[in-house]
């Protein structure tokens, strides 16, 4: 199976690696086109521009660091607007706002070519072993077809209906995640003030019915203050806030996720936005 | 070794076999004492008072229902106090306040014994399976002489200090796990009202950093609006509450627990503390 | 002074009398022309378009609505951009969202003339008796040259500084207004669930610290459960979503204000967007 | 009418003088008696000790600094249960929670004479200008009968029921202004962040629905950073702790002062527990 890949930055080239690896002929651009090196040593094709690479292949994949980026490459000159059309399929994989991708998915759908988005869950060690987590929207035969690869990049991949149930589903599990991170923090520091050894309480928490990877992954590092941005504060308190403004279209209450969104923000303004999301907790600490 | 044993419901029966299954020569006492003849055809003697079972044993562990039945088995007639003396151990395995605790370390220590409180974390099947999380504190001699019992009862046990970290450290977690299931709920009803599929969500959940035992068993029922009782939202909210007590004594802030009880509370005004606390979510979706 | 007064709804008729009755020579328009009449019988002359009253007058008021009409007033067939231009001032009035405001800003300038917005505070009574609270930004000469009309229309006026401003405040002070209102109705279901009288607790109220007309005007049909709509709930809920929203761009912590708006949305699901904003006593109360 | 007074601190002072100017006869005590010497100018006798002025006294009045004194000027030796007895009436007007309240009346009671508690809501100024408000309960007919001497102390008094009343009352009111005082500083934090003037904000609230003498009094020093102690802020987070346990009991859901309280938590964790209360505008702004 063949197939185009826009974007070469650290998710991308290691999602690319191993469609190669896994026998897929890959035809690879990067606004920096010196980043395909590494990918044509490894067998891969190289397209100096998106359209280029639209053109030579049935399916495209694009995997960009943000709005900006995933709506230029389909929107510029040279982009994939002007060779897209009937009977082929792109798939944005980046992860972008509802708007974004309905911009691109109308584009599309115009020239008669079908879409998918994609963003995915999981970060840079998961795209490296194929164990990300898929959530696919728009269209059914398109995603039918993208199955091969999504087995190949993901260890699940989920086929969510209409386009923007896919960031959707991002923000449902980005808000609880948050709030989580927040429960948790305050967790932390009752124990410490407390006098409870915080060690011990991340021991009881791993054996219980709430274990779960993000505590254990997360909790020895705030236990010592540190807070190496993995996924930044402003975006965890971002899908925070675009999680809320979802909700309040649709009048249902979440005191909690409100009540988290504020600490996030008091976090941001105490200029803790590029640590990582579970900074929350110095924010409650101080 | 020899041990005492006083309480004999769904968790103390449980833990009592074990004992008896492992070599351990058990003495058990019940207040409706015919409950102690399967535990008697097991193997185990029977003691018809709580004091005669101390009269007997170098250690006795207790296993009552909830405060006033740890209390009233120390301190009423025929109770432990009679016979308590130098050189016992009295451990109690009950959930009870740090109060209550309290007031029995007390008066065990001024008879001259050894104490620890050791509320455990898990309900019916990890007692049967010997999977309970022990959280002890008190005497820490009397820890070290009961680890082989503790090694029986469950799967890890934890010396936490003085009289009193078992009960906070009990409260600790169960906040947590409130705020969480009150932030899953809220995940659940924006899913659902977005026009995503909840089985989905959970699918999504379960593969990702924040997957954990309670979305995963509890999750089902829910979407299902069913709430079958295992831990009654009544208790869920109390732990709530003094958990927030514990942090207003301390001055620390908890506003995600905060926003929590509330929801909690307002369950209780539309009757469904008996029913299981995941019910919040019942409440967020009417 | 002559004026031009576009929109003849409950507070455009009433602002647009007061205007005629101290002496102003004013041209009124309105969508269903009729309801100029009484106006006219009071001396005031009509303008069958509002670009015929933008090219009669060098002042023109406009009290529309809501957004939508306050921008048709202005860029549709005969229409205010068709007649406005240099020495010429427009005065909106309306209560708009601060994006409309700063668009007909734009297109207004653009024609060489000068623009406020003045949002009011206040409603039918206040309009009828000169007695609002008027909120106006942009030009600051021509709010000078306004000051007679508003000391007749309001019983004060200030000048915020640049468009957006008039809209902001209101913002704020609505934000203060709706926390304010789920307070006092929390009070109101506190005092009466634990068996004080709910009429003294209002009586209490009036003769203390945070004595305010609100809590006095509402506080006797509140207690009987009774929420006949005068600034509708689901209005005051978007308020407290557009200061929050503003919060968030600046990252201003509100979590009194956030808890209120997860109410006030619970408040909207249960179908009471349109009742009055006191019904959140009816969703804390059930 | 003859009345005892006991304590003569900045409150009971003022309160005892305005008894003697309207022509009540007073016999005064205070634990350090010289601070009697200016009431006896007045024309006051003097009591050496509690039980002296409840013997000569049908009624006495106490108004003490905190529930340790009232207790003690009760129960200590020389104290009003020495000859206090049936036929007598005693009105305790300090300040103390339900508890201590309880423990006074039923003390009194035993001896066959009248209890009333009534707190009052006002503070030195009131006090000095007999503008207090009065929160009775206990006794209806030492109520009325004590109707001239309330009539003389304050603005108003209300008789609430049963003994217990008036403190809940208090808390009541004092719960919406915790959380008032919390909307305010949000609004003014919000005002200032996004390019508003503060004070034109004070201006605006103060000619609307919601103007009150709080925003009033507190804002001008609020906008400076100022909050010299007139109300300490922990005392008033001590009575957000008291009304939502309140609730708790009586599972009435209070989200927002639940995150106002947390915000005074927050506040007193950074030292400013000794600041006015409307130093929680310092922590939101921090």
């Amino acid at each position: 199976m063949e197939v185009g890949f826009l974007g070469l930055g650290i998710m991308g080239k290691a999602m690319a690696i191993n469609l190669l690896r896994s026998g897929f002929k890959v035809t690879v651009w990067n606004r920096t086109l010196s980043k395909c090196d590494d990918l044509a040593e490894l067998g891969a094709s190289i397209g100096t521009t998106p359209s280029a690479v639209i053109k030579k292949c049935k399916y495209t994949i694009a995997m960009l660091s943000d709005p900006e980026a995933a709506l230029s490459v389909v929107f510029d000159k040279d982009g994939v607007l002007e060779q897209i059309s009937n009977g082929k399929g792109y798939i944005d994989m980046s992860t972008v706002d509802d708007e974004t991708s309905t911009k691109i998915f109308m584009a599309i759908s115009k020239k008669g070519a079908s879409f998918l988005e994609a963003p995915v869950s999981g970060s840079k060690k998961p795209a490296e072993n194929g164990q990300l987590v898929i959530l696919a929207a728009g269209d059914q035969e398109l995603y039918n077809e993208m199955v091969p690869a999504f087995d190949v990049l993901g260890k699940k991949s989920f086929f969510l209906g209409e386009v923007g149930n896919g960031a959707k589903m991002k923000l449902v599990v980005n808000m609880i995640m948050g709030s989580m991170m927040h429960a948790f923090s305050e967790g932390l520091v009752l124990a410490g003030e407390s006098g409870l050894d915080q060690q011990t309480l991340l021991d009881v928490l791993d054996l219980g019915a709430i274990a779960n990877p993000m505590f254990r992954m997360k909790g020895p590092a705030m236990i010592q203050q540190s807070y190496p941005p993995a996924f930044p504060l402003k975006h965890q308190q971002k899908d925070m806030r675009l999680a809320l403004a979802l909700s309040d279209e649709i009048h249902v209450p979440m005191p909690v996720a409100a009540a988290a969104n504020e600490t996030f923000k008091k976090a941001r303004r105490l200029d803790m936005g590029d640590l990582d999301f579970s900074a929350v907790h110095k924010a409650i600490n101080q």
